[in-house]
């Protein structure tokens, strides 16, 4: 029911999924009469909510008054019930991002090793391959724990969606104009070499913001403020440069003329970097799998966001998390507990 | 002297400059035998320094053991003696950043009321005009004090260069997908709140990344960590896109034949989103004016930081960032000392 175009986007997304995957099967979350039809679709069962988060619903009302809203009830059917049992491998969303967030927080908890989720998303890169970069903005404030297991979970996902075992992982930091790096980037830059060295972790090293494009790692581990600045910096540069192209190339007649000579190229150019391709960002770290499509996204870029979810589950994503995580854990030098570094101070 | 390319890039910057400005004059500062033919050039001087400063030379070379580099001395040509006479108003230099920032504080010291020099620099909006951002990355950590003081120091580099003597100011935050924002962040958005009440600021309100393309506001405020990777960010997106272009258009003969009819708005592009025309980043709070172009500048760009640092200059930026700063403390609440916030926590 969610995002800004609703079931006209997502219906269509999910029959063209159905098409593509004759293994799938969908349960579709929302208002009866909206889902009527495709109730009637092969493979495909309908669940009931009488209630919409709307996108602009602060998170209080999607976590404590809705409480049948889509959003939520969809969100349930990834829990495990007592024996271990979901309704759904993974949920989609093209909702409110701090709403979905939150009531996934809520209704699933994390997994044990986890303090908080995280949302990754991908990014095109120059090797024609993606960068995987979270946080992208549930977390500000990070410690360079949550940073470690951000790194861990992210490693998780690209070996689940990419079938990378052993993808490399980059901490983003700043250039040569740092006077100094942050504390809790160097802290965390140690834990993650420390990682490394028992094999749990294939950590290449600090990358500046550049390198998500050249896609230097496979990852680009960063607290949620630095990765939302940085997602959001590319959308305004890229909508800004496609807008620049367009009034280049419609000025005048010669222009327009060129543009028509040019087509199949910028058609090519277009397809190369379609951020579309990409939607679907996971949200990490809880005990179920939950996906969120951009609000804005089309039924092609959110049939993509269906991909990326079916092929999470079907790759043991959520097993993957909970194993690499306790596995890291369990090989990390015990860290010192606050207490401690509270008496070494006053001492 | 410094830079990727040094004085081969420097010298012609230099010459067009001169040429360009008839009232300007210019001190440079190197080693003699490369100065040699410029030393008899009108409106020239030049001031000799035996040492160099490499791009990758740490800060402590540069500041504790090169004292006769040409960076140290061109810096202390913008020092004021006891009767607050200087050399020369401004200084640029392509060199080290990390340096020119350390050097540049250690010889020149910070304004009253300024605890920490920020770098800002301007990046192309949809407008057609240039959003001016700080910090880029000289400060990480910054508190809340700190953002109000980029913003009070943007604002009046803007009103020196731009000549737009209230600019806007927008405090970069997350967006929807934010659970919640930093404190840090949200602190200072009261401070610049109070600022623009008591009418020492035209505060917008907070920004996000993509606002700065969108040329929202006329000014950027950030911590330098995320200010950093928010331009190295859009480096790296711009430079992938650069090589998408590239690869497209010379993939066939029939895409190279589009590429030739399509060159006049391919260069009209270009020239649009040139990176070189915004050459030129201040260093803001020191008492006294230094610019810093970027290490692999060409003549063109260099030249577009001496005109950057020469208008700045000629309009009284020192002056102007001075004023500024005084009046808008003056008119501030009295903000609580750290003793008293901690006396109030353990009551």
């Amino acid at each position: 029911m969610g995002g800004d175009h609703g079931p006209s986007v997502t219906l269509p997304a999910c029959r063209a999924f159905l098409a593509a995957h004759p293994a799938a099967e969908l349960i579709l979350v929302g208002r009866a009469e909206v889902l009527a039809e495709a109730a009637l679709w092969p493979r495909c069962r309908v669940v009931t909510a009488s209630e919409v988060v709307e996108m602009d619903d602060p998170i209080e009302v999607a976590l404590r008054r809705k409480k049948d809203s889509s959003l939520r009830v969809a969100v349930t059917q990834v829990k495990a019930d007592a024996n271990g049992v979901s309704q759904a491998q993974a949920c989609v969303s093209a909702g409110n991002t701090g709403a979905l967030m939150a009531v996934s927080r809520y209704v699933l908890k994390t997994l044990e090793g986890i303090d908080r989720p995280a949302i990754a998303t991908v990014m095109p890169n120059e090797r024609d391959g993606f960068t995987t970069v979270l946080d992208l903005g549930a977390n500000v404030d990070c410690t360079a724990e949550h940073l470690l297991q951000f790194a861990v979970m992210g490693s998780a996902l690209v070996a689940a969606i990419a079938g990378k075992e052993d993808p490399s992982v980059g901490l983003l930091n700043i250039g040569e104009e740092a006077i100094k790096g942050s504390e809790t980037i160097k802290q965390a830059a140690e834990l993650l070499r420390a990682a490394a060295a028992s094999g749990h972790l294939n950590f290449h090293g600090n990358v500046e913001g550049n390198d998500i494009f050249k896609g230097t790692t496979d990852i680009v581990v960063c607290d949620g403020f630095v990765g939302n600045v940085a997602l959001k910096t590319s959308e305004g540069l890229a909508s800004m440069l496609s807008k620049f192209v367009k009034q280049e190339f419609t000025r005048s007649i010669f222009t327009k003329l060129a543009a028509l000579m040019a087509l199949p190229v910028l058609k090519a150019l277009q397809a190369r970097v379609d951020h579309r391709r990409y939607n679907g960002a996971a949200l990490l770290g809880l005990r179920g799998l939950v996906f969120k499509s951009h609000g804005s996204a089309d039924a092609f870029a959110f049939e993509q966001a269906l991909n990326r979810a079916y092929d999470a589950a079907r790759n043991g994503l959520l097993d993957r998390v909970h194993d690499r995580i306790l596995d890291t854990l369990a090989a990390m030098p015990a860290a010192p507990k606050p207490a401690d570094s509270i008496a070494a101070d006053v001492a």
